[in-house]
């Protein structure tokens, strides 16, 4: 993790891996990863009032433009983990970067980052990010 | 299966599981089937005019009141499978019946029943399946 | 909810709906209460001892014989909600109930109930609750 | 496409949007290319005799080290679409690259790789492809 950002670029939450995330091996598909992301990436855009509800009532969408995750370490059932997520660029996207640490082996789990971009209502893309969002992360000292 | 029903009151589809829907049991997860009965229902509900899209068109939407499903033999990694759907009733909902079949093991793995309900556009619940419904089921000779 | 169970005979959780598991209507998918169901069975389960790695090391597998869920009210993007489970009988089966209430917009969402049945490792069904099953639930001031 | 590589080295398959795909935007939720992407793979894989199955036989697991997914236009509901996988490289992990092709509206709906890296049945990581890996991957005239 970059350590220069104000704490309210980032934003972590606990898990529990369930039942239903995991495979024949028995660790959690690599798949779910995408899920716990969204959740955590919930969080943190919502504490900067930048949520999926508060962006459409400010005329935009948010779409995912790019995923990755590497993974080092699995998630079995019934491990505890924490996912944190932190802001890396904002300028012509919103570019977020993941941590997933397996709490129970004490060991990471995954690094992941995913490129958000934003389009108008009608679809049409942004190419950069429009100036609300960069008020809103202002406001909330993000940037 | 009830056989006094007209074909076009039925549709049936083939599968395979895929990796991702199976447990650390090495079969399938019980709520993936309701994904499946979803998938044979729409192609049933398409062959006569009843999609979702086509639904919206007429003003309405169509939501799950109530979902079953009895599991008698596993569907493991790679077992093909078929489900059929049929029509059951359509006076107060439209209430439809599955069977899933596990053809690589030649056993009937489930049976469902799905209970469907219309609402108008603002979400106000239809007490009976709207006139317009019964037309499309009518012209498609199912009732 | 029947009211003659003792307390260890229930358990509630709390969530908060996912972007990822609405559909677009903006409500929950329906097939998604199963994971929620399944969530916090696994914590009242788990109150017993007899939760699936409890169960393995006891010498079975509890698998889902059957689900129901009727839906009364949608859960929507960002809603707060509550599941309850609770015991209904053990002789046979595991027969659980559910209801999921809807806290944001304090009204019940859906009642459900799933039906868990005891193999031994290879598969084969018991046709009763377990012996080692009972003492657990016994010792847990369950039944 | 890199046009290079035999025709062995590529699958293609087809696919239509199902409603539980989609997310409040009417549009595929992100995370669910990567279950297309699994099951085109598992179409290559085991036309190499390399399906999962068949990597457990041998002594082996294949498991995701990284995904990427690179997103252009959107998948509706109802959308015909098309996934192309191809091997990208095998010395010390399977690299395949995918394309998402929208049929329905002849547009390009995304790129993705998968790195899938093996381990004995202890879960021991291989730093290299297997012998027997690649001796199958001969015998299909992958390489």
């Amino acid at each position: 993790m970059s350590n220069e950002q104000p704490e309210q670029a980032r934003a972590s939450m606990e898990f529990e891996v369930p039942f239903h995330d995991t495979d024949p091996l028995g660790i959690v598909w690599h798949g779910h990863y995408l899920k716990y992301f969204e959740i955590a990436r919930t969080k943190l855009l919502r504490s900067w009032g930048l949520d999926a509800r508060d962006v459409m009532g400010m005329g935009f969408r948010v779409v995912v433009a790019e995923t990755r995750c590497r993974h080092a370490f699995p998630l079995h059932y019934g491990d505890r983990f924490r996912v944190d997520v932190w802001l890396v660029d904002f300028h012509y996207r919103l570019l977020l970067a993941y941590e997933v640490w397996n709490l129970t082996h004490n060991r990471r789990s995954a690094r992941g980052r995913t490129s958000l971009v934003c389009t108008d209502l009608n679809g049409e893309l942004r190419l950069a990010t429009p100036e609300p969002f960069l008020d809103k992360m202002r406001a909330a000292s993000v940037i």
